[in-house]
């Protein structure tokens, strides 16, 4: 059995978020991110390898070729398995512990970064603008390795959110109060803005704290990259919880 | 004036390292990236620009076309200003202060936010293995926003280098000791590994500190991507000194 037509339609056209949202479906690559959602509860919907030794166990997958592996793959070197998945359904937000806020976060690869750290330090629930890009993009699904499968990500309205919870919500800034000398608590949102604009005005009318990470180095420096800040800031969150 | 067919070949051929070690030249690209360089050590070669309005005191600037810009640009969308610029010889290592040294860095995005990191926390001695990605990398040259002018960055043999050093050595390690434990010294030496597979051996058996960044989520949760636990460590070192 190999790739038809028709399969191959459905999977190009998931590399757009629109039939992403009309389908319900979205793409993982490779052993490590596969396996992953393979143990996770998240369910499949078809499974294409090269090799299927390893799949024997799993009904709904189909022997390709590497030719055809390539032609849908989004890597450039494509790594045996591709398989499409389900979208979960959205669950509720969880309202306890530290939660972590995009404000309209762009480029791929720093979502994907950000969600590996949102597993690592335990922060299970990730609130994302309807303007952040699209944690189902098959760039977000490579970067974050597996950890999609551990963090609860759900897309709203932030501004209606922030309203309507009464967790003490941080502003990371460039200006904020020294988040070395911050008095952080454990039950808390902490919000992070956009890569070149930060977090923008109706955002930031409803938090009320702010902090930063404390510059050492010369003036010029302009600002750390969004998911560096997130790393130093999370980390700065536990530790002193 | 428009770009020759001599200028074309030299330009494309400085995406090669072997090339832009033989011209001892390198790529910026971008107003933001090329204006720092500008007002910086390093020295230019040459300036293209669709719009010299702004550059009108360089003498060596030429002219070009967008169609010209976009054969000549590294980047998806060329932005008005593409440089040439001398590497400078290299420097003298400084003994003092945290040094980062990096084992085999690998991926280019990586090193331009370590090199970003390096220049927020006031690190400016980066020491890196000669199998690190090299920071003239016109990847390396932009992810790094204008950094590069500010941080120090000595490609050589770690191994040689670690041994001649009498300042302590700490190893970022998955199973170390929990850094928000330990005694980090203000003069030292911060080793980072390779991103799939960490300090090498011989580079290991030369240090004789270890230190992690404690999970605090669940067990399968694999790593920390190496830029973000930089960003971590390097604000554990600054914070506490």
């Amino acid at each position: 059995m190999s790739l038809s037509k028709n399969q191959l339609k459905l999977i190009t056209s998931l590399q757009q978020k629109k039939y992403r949202i009309k389908s319900k479906l979205f793409i993982a690559e490779g052993t490590k991110v596969v396996d992953e959602l393979l143990n996770s509860n998240f369910e499949l919907e078809q499974l294409f390898c090269v090799d299927d030794s390893s799949y024997k166990s799993i009904e709904n997958r189909c022997l390709i070729s590497d030719a055809e592996l390539k032609k849908i793959s989004t890597l450039k070197t494509p790594n045996n398995i591709f398989a499409l998945f389900k979208i979960p359904s959205e669950k509720s937000i969880k309202n306890e512990g530290l939660i972590l806020a995009l404000d309209g976060i762009n480029d791929p690869g720093n979502l994907g970064t950000i969600i590996r750290l949102c597993d690592w330090f335990g922060v299970d629930q990730l609130i994302c603008s309807t303007n952040t890009v699209d944690c189902y993009n098959s760039k977000v699904v490579q970067a974050s390795m597996g950890s999609l499968t551990r963090v609860s990500i759900v897309y709203t309205n932030l501004v209606d959110y922030l309203q309507n919870s009464n967790l003490p919500k941080y502003a990371s800034l460039m200006d904020g109060e020294n988040v070395y000398k911050s008095n952080l608590l454990k039950n808390a949102i902490l919000v992070m803005g956009n890569e070149a604009n930060g977090i923008s005005t109706s955002i930031l009318n409803l938090l009320s704290k702010t902090i930063s990470i404390p510059r050492f180095g010369e003036e010029q420096t302009e600002s750390l990259n969004v998911a560096a800040a997130t790393a130093i800031l999370l980390s700065e969150f536990k530790r002193s919880t």
